[in-house]
């Protein structure tokens, strides 16, 4: 769970990467912006910033918006009872990020998962974004993605995103974003 | 059919707009730039240019260039037996589009259909996008667009794109663009 004065701040951060990469949002979507923090307490080091514009029963889009060295923990979207699981691609529009998926391991690695959750990272080969780039990743791939020292505006095209069905490896992570009551955030 | 000419002067300037709104693309993206003139040879009137980022069985991102006052003619994504047709998200990045639905016409609207096709362009409620807005079309509906005086750059989220099932009001037009031989560039 994140304060209000956390998410206020991450929200106020977000956006000022967001105008800095000349990525315009209306106001409504800075007022819904979604601060992640997987449940884990720790937003800096894991955690998401993210607006979806869209997201219809067949398709979505959304911009992420990553602080320097922030970690998306290791997941996968699954194919249940033969529905085929999410399908993404993500495009770099600003920064740099680097994304880990199955395949050799890649040495000398530019990111390590975060201290003190190693155990619940296992995929090691290495794609790396930069603006312009992008790698679409079919469903049931696990996979996990640091921003570089400067932080990372990245797209993400897919099809329907149901954040409640993804898998992660991690049992203590809690995909649904959770803010303090005010009152809570205002002893923060 | 557009000159070799004509498609090299519009992909230099089109990829000088993307860089001016910002927006980076691969090189690869810049060599397969799609330049559309749907076959009617009045790029500047009628015309998009098209940078398909990834279009896959299930979902679709592209980026859209429009010169100032460019119009994509009146068109819809039909469903086919039984398969809903593509569904679409126009997000404005840069610039102004103006996009024309069904539904009340709309007084004293910003554009006018191209001179000379009017007979083709029969929807006239008129959305309004400006950078940060977007719009979502359902299956199967009428729509055409055209850029304000300053052109536009606009995201388009879809399902899978299938340029040739659409179907354009004008029977006129061809929606696959043809180059010329590079022979005949070069007579242009």
């Amino acid at each position: 769970m994140i304060s209000v004065r956390q998410y206020n701040e991450a929200v106020a951060r977000a956006a000022a990467m967001l105008q800095n990469a000349g990525v315009v949002i209306a106001p409504e979507e800075r007022a819904r912006l979604e601060v992640a923090d997987f449940g884990l307490g720790e937003l800096e080091k894991t955690g998401l910033e993210i607006i979806t514009y869209v997201n219809t029963q067949r398709c979505c889009a959304k911009e992420i918006i990553m602080f320097p060295h922030q970690t998306c923990p290791e997941h996968w979207h699954p194919t249940i009872s033969g529905v085929p699981g999410k399908e993404e691609t993500f495009r770099c529009r600003w920064g740099t990020v680097y994304l880990y998926i199955p395949g050799e391991t890649t040495a000398n690695a530019a990111c390590r998962p975060p201290h003190g959750s190693e155990a619940y990272y296992r995929v090691a080969h290495e794609v790396v974004l930069k603006p312009g780039d992008q790698y679409t990743l079919a469903p049931d791939t696990p996979h996990w993605f640091q921003a570089g020292s400067e932080g990372a505006v990245v797209s993400e095209f897919s099809t329907r995103s149901t954040d409640d069905q993804d898998v992660f490896r991690d049992p203590r992570i809690a995909r649904a974003p959770e803010v303090a009551a005010e009152a809570a955030g205002a002893s923060d």
